[in-house]
Order: structure tokens, then C-alpha cells, then sequence
């Protein structure tokens, strides 16, 4: 069975250095807008009886993302693909996973309905918001995770006495994983949700004071955790010395605006999402490409991803 | 049964004209976008166990309109409501209903899919490019047609020398019930397709010498397709005095310098989609928010539906 | 995986010629009805594991060879086939594409449906009446088309002069690409639709008089849209010698009757469905189980299908 | 709820007989076959919101009677129909209900996919052939039974010294049933499968010596099943004065020769399939329309159906 | 629509209380064992029609109890009842949210698919421990919360100077809510996962010394995890006075010699599941009977349930 | 494909005996049961791409079994396994395949379903009580026999007198097969069911008088219908001799009691369920091991399994 991979327009150069690590050119393939914005979407080549794999992070713009996607599985179904798996760095939506304040759409179980009426059989993301995703899924999402990546990428610039840092307490779960990769001392902001939007930092649990912080999360969106985090931890007498760690760095709205406001010596992210240019930030993008040309080849092979997925 | 209508962004003055013909207001929901481009939807009002019915013509960007769509329809679903209906007056994508050149997507198709998938149990659209897309549904798409709503208000406009000028030989069929209702004559603009995208028009069939033209379409996107049509009917001895009727003034990209240029007396489109403002252009919109509001009120009270549907 | 064709009563002959053509022999079945009309379907070899095509055009008696198609997938699934295909050469209730005037049925959805509740996974088809069939299924459909067999037979006994005929309008696309691939001038009858079933002819449109008329259609079933077409042609001017050539002979009811009064010099069909004997015609039936076997062969070994696809 | 009563061309003088019951006349529907053998289906009259039953037994033909019940139920449902319910009175291949000697097509499970796929949300049946058959519909197949309007026909038939005859083994909890009811000795004719087809009949169980003789069964098909009970029963000893009772008489092919060759006094069969004519029998038909009419008000007016239903 | 009210054998004392509430009695059925452990269910009285509501926690034994729902749902659904809904007080299975640890089933949404198969439109649970298990439903999971109905319990037996405590970070969120409608101050307790099974306590985030405590959670299954905080918590120089609270008191295997060890002076549980007997503990038993009967008022009615939603 | 054999806690020596037979060990994997019943299941090993078998049959106590093969198979498909296979060798609630009185569940199809839905796709079982069970599943149900192997270990142990003796007309057609097979007279002992659960032997039909018996069944469950066959044999003048043959033995509750109390000189079973232990019965097991290791390598292998199939 023929290993193909195609990329939508939202991470081509990820598509691309996980092509060439597989020894492959990504599939050709035509996306098309129209000037009334519908998408027509041609595949160059022949993917009958292949085994396909689409490249496509649903970052922002999420809905064009995701219909991309859709377009692109519905072009390899009709063409007689054998296989068909959505390799979704960032999965957007993931925090939609449940009716939060009343009368909503959840929006994560809306986005593995859509996969699923494509002809997607599988799905790979990485480092999901919501862990429980995975349940929204009938058949197999593999859920993988780049702590190893980023840890290694960290570990030279670590302070001999900084702490890891969760902004929150929805975070600890993957902070102690940092702690114990790291082998560093844990700290935890304590927030409290006042009402539906508002939040009040109460403190930090922990030991900081005159440490430095690796303040770690899955995502940096608006930057507006990080900063809050950030402030808590210099309230509470850390050191202007900060590193920050994330898997997805989205960095949409003020989230430049904001980090450069703060005494931040390196960022950390994967290239997991397309990286907004000009941002003046010291951002370390790190490659997940290795990890999914590893992950799609032991899929192609079938051979155990286990010592790839994310445990939490 | 409770009677409730929502509108998604796409085209909100259309929702509450026809909820004003209805006796009602127009749902409260709040339609939320995040910094990062998600979408959130959070109805106000309980809909359990109403009649729903979700306004939202798919109209560029058609993605983000698809999705605030699917999206009000999962928060009507796990809100209890007890009927989902979608009206589209304008429906994206209708033009891909098959692979017209190899491995293609089939856009009406997966539309179609997602909106089963977000269950939306049934669909009332109008003058849909494509009739046969009614199959692309297992269950009922109700299609209506502005043709009577279109041609009353022509009426008034018509030379007594005016023939229905079919732009193509697909738009026969549309034009042969425009001149039964109009009681004109017919002409049609010969075009051939030479290569995948390359078009050349041969001539016109019919009489048009010292005539004027009502041109007819069922939509207009770029305006590309009515020029070539005028263009034509004034090579072949039409006089300079056009009138242009669709039922869909999409209207994007180079349509308003397109159409400027060319000798229209007026051009009647419905309110399906939002008009682009200052166009300058002779544009005389016809409301169908009664034909909605009727066909609204018939499903509700499961009237007979025969004299508004499309029949072609 | 082995490849094994079976073929139901509908048209046996071709499905040998097909098989033939694969070095096979068609699969041993029992396709018994019993005196209550009852079907039972048994296969007599093995099927497990093996890649299976089952050759059924659902021509008349339509209900009859659909039910047996339906049966024999059964019978294939049940019996562990790893994949099945149906090869519905000549595609009946085609037409049935929409709701053309009420509350009808959708006949093609119903027998898209009807195929996928038996376990078919993929459709291969020839010259569909309805394009956009193809969107009635969620997964492939295969449109080839007779164009190529059928223009390379006729071309020996094209006349000089003679012009392309579509019958109507809504068979001009098929027509002009017989007059791209014939290199022939195109004419059109013009016929208008007064109500449900009257239809006036309103003229030929192109240069018809003193020319000979190769008349071409997707299917001749009673004949009276080529007997309309020929008179037309004949009121017009043009000259008594008439080709006839469309990808389906079905030949019904009045169809021998009509056709005989013609100056009908050859007849081109394929042998997509059984021919009624004795119908003192100038039948040439053009065999298309060389086209049948080379994208089965090719289906079979996951190579490219694109130049067999029809495009239109 | 409006109620409406359909009919199929396989019954229609049951389902007027029905429809009269209830106070009603039939819907007005137009079931056209083309002369290709293509069926068209338009109702005359709105269904929206109606409960819709469709009376039609599936008796030879069986695939066109299917595929009329098909067709009414996808206009049904796309007119918008609230509920559709087959009332199947005879339920043509129900002894399908596995794969009996290899690899066979199931077309009990067919059938009730292709209903199921359809539309049918539910169905009414009469005596099936195998109880089981339950089992193969997710939803609710109601089972009723004809014995209670049977016996009570038979009744003023009996000879004071008639037993009650199955004709073999697998009719033995039907005849008990009989017996019971009717409050007479029961006899088996014992017959043992040689082959696939051979059948040998080893004797009567039971004392049949000088007794006149109420045959029971299901259905009459070809007739072969009663005469070779009678005959054993003859060569058993007993009197040559027979009774028939079947709940469905198909009678097709040699059934009426072979059955005018016995000495029935009397043959018992409901109209659940229309008769074949001048069989020069002495036919007594028994009518369920009260049956099915009452079985209709009750579940269109959400009533106990437990004392109709069939219990074996 | 009529409304009936079924119960399993998991909580029948529940179920007859909601039923009271709602002016009822709990519709007869049987639910029958038979020596080989096999299960049937038969219903007393007619539900065609009704709008069905079968309450039954899927407490231990879980397999039984949650095949009991299914069968009861599948009886109802044969029976014709018009809705079904399950109301689970107390949800199995709901900790298997995801793989944790490798190649697991997702024991969650399993059930979810069970519960889907079996005919239930939607569910009722309460307080569940997994948020996002709501996504593992296609429609709706009204997720209610009996927090009012505790802390209205619990307030007089408050010390002024107690604190809420949760047991571990994973509570928080749970334990704030309590905070704010209880007015008092928080405290956590920090645990740290060393490997699989191995969780280590790292002390106490708040201000306990010489404070009473409230320890709050979800469910109390074996007992050890309370019994871990509250070590903590004295071991952090709280009080021996504790006050423990929890949605659901499953309390299996060595919960109560576990929790008799312990300065416990009031219990607080709802009866979502039915309690082990000679627990020799301290339990108040706070109904939720009220909240489910007014839920299934509301959904019978079609009434927000917006006010009872758990909102975390 | 790699071939891998799971076993649950059912009947894990004869899954052994099979992997064995197939030249395998079994595959490892945890079963484990929490303190709350709720079980967890986690593969050892990858079994991505392989052809998985879950041998388990759904013997008492059957809620459970059923249980961990829907989560072994959910482990399976979403570690990726190619294709699941369900080998259930006794098959629980096969006798629920209609609802026999009334508003019932029927448990045979909902089995069904719940496999389906936990992604297996195939089905092997063996002895069947209801043959027609096969049309619940959708796809296919391999239904095996052990006759073969229960005549071969029976014959050396038959006196020259013997009969076949089936305990009920049900059960005719299974003896008539054992009587074929072991060239023995067949005897049948008539009962007749009195009402719902009261059921009366009316005596025996065939010469049994000083004749000893072979008593065959497909199953034993509470030795019921046994013990009331042999007690009729004996009173028609059986000899003191009997043999009992059936495909599964359950032999719960009263089973041991009631069979130690006749006249049994052997009792052959198959080990398709474990055997409870110190019953103190003459059993002889004869394993089905060869016949399902011989069925899982021509599935493995795609050949032909018809002379391994079960007909009836």
C-alpha cells in the first residue's frame, strides 16, 4: 500500500519537513478559492488503494481549516483511497467539550462528527486540550504528545533554580509531567472564577520566591494566562526570569502586545500552527516534524505507537 | 409546538423581516467569536421542544456561514428542541454536484452530510443552481422558487419589444419559465466550453434584432457570466436596454465594475443574501421574506407546500 | 486478493465478454426463482477474501435485476468478500433525480440507497442520464463513458457533410462533445415544455439543410425523442440519412415501430443492456466489456481510472 | 394527527376495505410504470404532518409490490409525512431467515433493510412464517395474528370427529394453536428431510383413522405441502372430507390443479393477498380488514395492540 | 402524551419517590432473571405513546444494572413509547474518559453507544465525574447537579471556622463551587502521581490549622481518597472534626472500615444509588428525588432546565 | 495480517486449547475488575493491523461476559486492530429472538447491536438455538456445528438398540440430524404447552419400548427438559439406558440434582462453556478447540468454511 500525504494551506512547511523526513514529496494537489469564497479541491494524483495521510492543523481560520480538511477527505475517498488519516497538530475547538454556561453547542464533538461523515477513519493530534476528546470519537484518535521535544529544547536554558509553573489549576496535570521531566520543584497559580468571564488570581502554591519559572501550558492563545501567571509570579517574589513553554503557540489578538510586556527570555513552542511573523518575541520553535514522521510511519506499518501517546 | 426562528450573521434583516411576518422576534442567541476565530453559540431563550428554524443562507464566507449554522443547530439539539429546520435561501456550494474534471470533492454533497450530521432533519432552500441536489438529501428539501416574487416586480419594467435572454444553454429551462410568465419570447446565448475553464460564445439562438433583453439567471457571482450575455445580444443587433433578473445577487469580486460597464436599466435580485453596499448599480431588491414567512408557517401547521415549490 | 466477477439474468452475455477479457470465467450462481417469484441467490465458489464485481445492469424489468444485483451482494457479504463493486452498466431510475412536479419519490436516491444498505461499497456506471447522480452516494461512483468506443465506431460512416443532432436542449453537452471528438459542426432542436407532459418543437437551431444528421442521445427507451428529433431535423431541411448513435439501446414498447419509419441508415448502441431480437433495425452494437474489464483491472490493481471518466 | 391510508397496486380492494372501516377513503396516489418498467409515484393529496399507512402486501410479483411500498414510503417522507407504517399483510420472503445450505443471500434481513432505509418507521404483519423475523427490524414489527377471524369462520365447518392436521413437524405450534381454539385432537404428518430438496413422509402422528381432517398452515404457495398431508392422511385412514385452513393463499402455479384433486370440502384464506381467479375451488375468503382496521385506530390513537398480537 | 415512570432494580426506593412526587406510581414491569443469569424484561401496562422515563443508576454490579436499562429501553421502544429517556443518577463507567495508560478501552463511551443503540434519546445524570462526558453523546445529556440540595443539607452543620477541603487538585473546581455557596474559606489537598497507581501526598494548599473541614467530592467509592485528605488534613494541624460530602455513596469493598477510622461526624450522600446496609457510619442521606422529579416535569413539559444544569 | 487470539474470563482454557491448536499463545491482556465492578481492560500487546479473534463465550453470568467482549473489542479497534472477530462459541439470549408474549425486550437482537456497535465485524458461534439469528447481524454470523465432533466421541458408546430422542418437536430437526449421522430410529416426545409457562408431555411418538436412548440437544441448561424426556421415555417402556448429547452444557441451578437422579450413562458436552466442577455426572467433554482453531485459520486465511457451517 502506497504511503501519500497532502497538506491544506494551513501549515505547508510542517507538511513538507514531515514529508521529506519520510523520504517523499508532499501529494500535489489543488486548493482552490473561488472570489465567492467556496473551495474546490483537485487531487493531481492518482491516491486509488493508497494509504493517505492530511496534514492540516485547524488553527485559525478554523472554519476554512476544518473544511479544507473535509474537502480534501472527500477528494481521496471518491478517488478510492484504501485509508484515510487526519494528522491535526492543533486541534481546534478542543475546549468545547461540554455545555459550559447553558444552552450551547459543543463544539469539539461537532468537529469529530464532521471528520467522521468525511470518511476520516483516524485521527492524530497532539497535546489536546481536553484529553477526554478522545472519547468523542468512535474509532481511534491518537493522541500524541510533544513533552519529549520541547523538554530537550528546554533543557539547556533551565536555571539551576527555577521552578515549573502551572498558570492555573486546570493546568497541574501537565505541569507535573514537566516537573517530573525536568525534575524541577512545581508551582501552581490559584485562580478562581468569580462568574462566567471573570477571574481573580489568588496566590501562588509553591515555593518561588528568588526562583526563576518555566511556566508551562498546552497553548498560548490571546496570551492572556501566561500574563496573568506571569504577574502572580513576580507578585509573589520570583525572579524577572522567565522562560515559557507551550505545545500550540497560537499567539492570535494582543498576545504579542502582551508577552513583550513581560521580562520573558525565551519562548517555547512547537510548529505545530503557522507562526504569525514580526511578533518581537524570542520564540524557540521547535519541530514536530520528526514526531509525525515517525508517528505516520509506524501507522503506515503498523507497528505500536504506544511509546508515542500521550498519557495524563 | 412552540414556533421559533434564529438567525446566524449571515443575513439577519432578512430573519427579522420574515419573523415580523410571523407575528414573532427573531430568537435571542449569542453568535461569539473568539480572538482565535472559534466560534461560540449560546442561545438565551429555552427552545424545548419548539418548532426551530435556523435562517441562515450559506452566502460568502461560506464556511464561517455553514458553521454558524451547524453550530446553532447543535445548541438547538441539546437544548431539546423538537424540529430542526434549516432555511438556506441561498445555498453554497450548489454548484458541486458532481467531479466535473476527476478527483474532485463534491461539495454539495458533503454540505449535505454536515447538515445531517448537526441534526437538521430538513432544509428549505430556493432556486437552487442545481435541482437535483433534492437527492443529495435521504430526507426533505423543500425548494422553493422567487420566480413568482421576481416576475411580479419585472413586470412593470418591460418593453413591449423585450425577450427572455437565457445567458447559456444550462439556463434554459429557468428562462423557458421566466417567458411563460412573463409571456415573452425567448433567445438563447450559444457558448461552447473549448477547454476545462475556456468558454466561446457562438451566438444567439432566437430573435433579438432592435430588441431590449431581460436577462435571466439563477444567480450572479461575479457578473462574468451576464456580461458575456449582453455582450452577445448586442453583437448580434439587440438594442442597448437591459434588464437583469436572478434570483441571487451574490455580487462578489469584479461583478459591480463588470456590470457598470454594460447598458442596464435595472437589476432585480432577492434579499437571499446581504448586499454589498455602493455598488452603484440600478439594483431594485425584491423581498422574500413573505415567500419564507409562508412557507415557514405552512410547515409549522403542516399545510400543503405544492404551489411554493420549484418545479422544473 | 483474488478478483471474481458474477453476473445476474440482466445481461449475462456482456459479463462473459468482460470476464473473458480478464482470462476469467464468470462466477458459478444459482439465481433461482421460485414459482411465487421469490429470488434465492447461491454462490457456488468461495468469495472470501476475494474482490468482487457484479455485473447487472438494471435495465427492464427494472425491479427484477435490481433485486438480484441486491441479492448477490447479500449473498458476496455474507460469505466474506473483502470488497464488493457493482458494474451497473446501464444505471436504471437515472432520471429520477428530483421532485419534479410534487410529491413524488426520488427513484435515484432510493436505488443509491437500496445499493449501499446491501454492502456495495463502489458504483461503476456508464453515461448516467444525471451527472450529479454521483452526489447521491456518500462514497465512489465510478461515471465512465462509452464516448470514445462509440465515436471510433461511427467515424467510418460519418458522411461529409453531416451534423451533429441534440434532440433537446438538455442534450447539448453530450452533443457538442460528439462534435468536438468527431470534428463536426453541432445543431440543436428546440423544443419548449407547454406543461407536464406536452412538448412542442420550436425549430432546429445550426445549419441543418441538405446535410445528413448524426442524431446522438444518452439512451433511446421508446424512441419518440429520436422520431421528434429526425422529423425536426427533416422540417428543417436536412437530408434523409440519418445516423443514430446512444450509449443505451434500451428499444421499448414502440421503439422498433417508431424507429422503422426512419431514414435511419445505422443505429450505434452499445451492448450495455440485452437487445430485443427481431427488431428489423440497423442495430451496430459496439461492445464496451473492453472498457468494462480495463476498469475493473484497474480498480482492481489501484491504478489511475481518470481517463476512463466521464466529464461533462 | 391526520391519519392516512395508502395503497400499493398488490391489494387494493383489502386496503379500500380498510380504509371503509375507518371511516375513510384511501389516499389518492398515482403509481405509473413507464413502459420501460420505471415506476413513478405521486401523491394527490398533502401528507405534511399526517400518520401515513401503507397497506401493501409484498405477494408476486414481489420485487415490483417491494419496490411500490419503497417508493410510496420515500414520497411519503419527503411530502413530509409525521409517522409511515407498512401494514405488510403477507410478507413475502420471510422464510429467508438465515443462510439454510451455504452461501446464500438472507432476504428476510434484505427486506427489512430496504424498508428500513426507506423511511418505514414501523410495520404491521399477519402470521408470518418465521416469528423470528422480529429480530431483523431495530423498531417494531407488529405481529399480528389471523386465528381469531380463522376459527371463527371455520367453526360451523367442523365435523364432530375432525382432528386438526399439520402437515408437518415445523407447523406444530400453529396447529396446537388450532387445536386449541377449536377444541379438537390434534395430528402431525411426520416427514424427514432426505436432501436438499427430497422430502419423504414417514406417517401420522396421531389418530386419524375414519376422521375428517381441518389441515392447517401458515400460507398455500404451490400447493405441494397440502397434498401431500392429505395423502398421508388418506393412506392413514382418514375420511375423505377435508377442510383447508391457511391465513395467506398464494395458490401460485400448480396449486389449484393439485388441490382440485382433493377431496376439500372447504379451503379457508384470508384476503391478505389478492385471488387468483377461476380456480374452481371452493374458496372461502375470510377478511382481516377489521383486523387491520382495528390495528391501525389503535396505533394511531397510541392503544394497547397486546390482544391482537400473534403469540406463538 | 402520557407519562410513565419506570424503575430497574437498582434503585427502586429512588424511582417510587420520584414517581410520588410526580403523582404516580412506577409503571409495573418485570424484570426477571432466569437461572442462567439471563435477563427478561416484560412491561406490565401500555407505553404506546407515552413519554417514557426509566430510571436506574449504573451503580454496582454495572453490567447488570446497565443491561437492565437497555432492555427496558428496548421493550419500550418495541412497545411503541414515543420518547424514551434514561435518568442515570449515578453514571458507571464515567472515570473512563480516555486511554490513560495505553491500549484501553474508553469504557465511557462505550456505554454511550450502548445507551444509543438501545433507543434512548437522551440521558439524566447527575453531578457526573467526567464534564466532557457529555460530548459522547450525539444529543442531549441534561447534566444536573444536587449541590443546591447538599450544601442546603449540610449548612447547619457547619462550624463557624470550618474550611472546604478538597481532596485533590482534580476537585477544585467542584470544591470552589461549594466554597461560594457554602461562604467559606478553600483549601486542597496536593497530590503528585509517582507512577501508574502511586499517588503521593504532598500537603495541604490553604489555611487548616486548627479549623474544622468540609471534604468535598463527587463520589465515594472505596473510601480512600477521603481517607487520604483527611489524614492530610490533620497531619496539617486541622481539626478532628469533619464533615464529609459527596454526590454519590457508592462506598464498596473497605469504604466503611476505611471511613469509621476517621473523626467523621456527619456523611452527607444523596440516594442516587441505594446504600449498603450495617455501615455503622454516620451517613445523612439527602434526597434527590425532588430534583429529578422536577427535572422530568420540565422535560415532560417542555420547560427550561436551564437552573438545574451543573455548571463547572 | 498478523493472527492474534484474546481470551476473556468466559472459558479461557478452551481459548488456549485453541491458540495452541493454532500454534500461538493467547494474547495478553488485563481484565481487571475494580472494587465498584466496573471493569478496565488494557492490551499488553500491540495488535496494530492484526486479524484479532476474542474468544468468549457469553455464558453465565452472561451481563458480564457480554461486558468485557465489547471492551476488548473497543481496546482492539482502537489500538488499531485491522479486523475483530467475535468467536462465541455458546451464544447467551439466543432463545430471545421475538417477543413470545407481549411488550418484551428481545435480547438476541439487542446483543446483536451492542456488537455491532463496539466495532466487531464478524460473528462465529456455534449450535445456534435459533437459526435465524443470523439475520440480526447485518453482515455475517458463521454458524458452526460440533455434531461432527459430538457423533465421533458418541458412537463407540451407542447400543445396537438405540434411539434418537429428541425431547420436543422444537427440537426434531436437530435429532433428525443426529439420526442421519448416527444411522439410529429417531423418537420424539410430544409436548404441548398448556399456557405460558405450564407445559404437558402428551407421550412419545416412534417405537421406544425396551429400546435404550440417545437424548440430544443443542444446550442443557437446568437439566428441565431432560429430566421430563427421559422420565416420558421410561414411561413409554424405554430401557434404563440413556445417553445425553447436547452442543452446551450450562447445567446451572438444579441441572446437577436433576440429572444425577435419572438413568444417564454418559452425558456428551463440547467445552464451549466452562464446566462447573464436582457435579458428579458422568460427563465426557468433547473440544471444539480443533473445530474453532480449524475456522480461525480459513477466516485468517480467506478459504472456503462451508463444510464447517451448521444447516438446518
Amino acid at each position: 500500500m502506497n504511503l501519500t500525504v497532502f497538506t491544506g494551506s494551513a501549515n505547508p512547511a510542517l507538511a513538507d519537513a514531515v514529508a521529506k523526513r519520510l523520504g517523499l514529496e508532499a501529494g500535489r494537489l489543488i486548493l482552490k478559492r473561488f472570489l465567492d469564497t467556496e473551495l474546490n479541491v483537485q487531487l493531481h494524483d492518482s491516491v486509488r488503494g493508497h494509504d493517505v495521510y492530511l496534514i492540516q492543523p485547524t488553527s485559525p481560520p478554523v472554519d476554512q481549516h476544518l473544511m479544507e480538511l473535509l474537502f480534501m477527505a472527500d477528494a481521496c475517498r471518491r478517488a478510492g483511497a484504501a485509508r484515510i488519516t487526519a494528522v491535526i497538530p492543533y486541534f481546534g475547538y478542543a475546549r468545547q467539550d461540554r455545555r459550559a454556561s447553558g444552552r450551547e453547542a459543543v463544539g469539539g464533538r461537532i468537529v469529530a462528527d464532521l471528520i467522521k461523515s468525511a470518511g476520516i477513519e483516524r485521527v492524530v493530534a497532539i497535546d489536546l486540550h481536553t484529553t477526554s476528546l478522545e472519547g468523542f470519537f468512535a474509532t481511534t484518535l491518537e493522541h500524541l504528545t510533544a513533552l519529549s521535544v520541547l523538554t530537550q529544547a528546554v533543557q539547556p536554558h533551565l536555571s539551576p533554580d527555577s521552578v515549573i509553573l502551572s498558570p492555573d489549576l486546570g493546568g497541574v496535570k501537565l505541569a507535573e509531567r514537566y516537573a517530573l521531566m525536568l525534575q524541577r520543584p512545581l508551582a501552581v497559580v490559584h485562580k478562581i472564577r468569580i462568574s462566567g468571564e471573570e477571574v481573580q488570581v489568588r496566590g501562588i502554591v509553591g515555593d518561588v520566591r528568588g526562583r526563576s519559572a518555566v511556566v508551562v501550558d498546552d497553548m498560548i492563545s490571546t496570551g492572556g494566562t501566561i500574563e496573568a501567571a506571569v504577574q502572580a509570579f513576580l507578585a509573589g517574589g520570583g525572579a524577572p526570569e522567565i522562560v515559557v513553554v507551550a505545545s500550540h503557540g497560537l499567539l492570535v489578538g494582543p498576545a504579542g502586545e502582551r508577552l513583550r510586556g513581560l521580562p520573558i527570555k525565551a519562548l517555547f513552542v512547537t510548529d505545530s500552527v503557522s507562526v504569525p511573523k514580526n511578533l518581537s518575541l524570542p520564540i524557540e520553535r521547535v519541530s514536530i516534524a520528526p514526531l509525525l514522521a515517525e508517528a505516520i510511519t509506524r501507522l503506515h506499518n503498523n507497528q505500536s505507537m504506544s511509546d508515542l501517546i500521550a498519557h495524563r
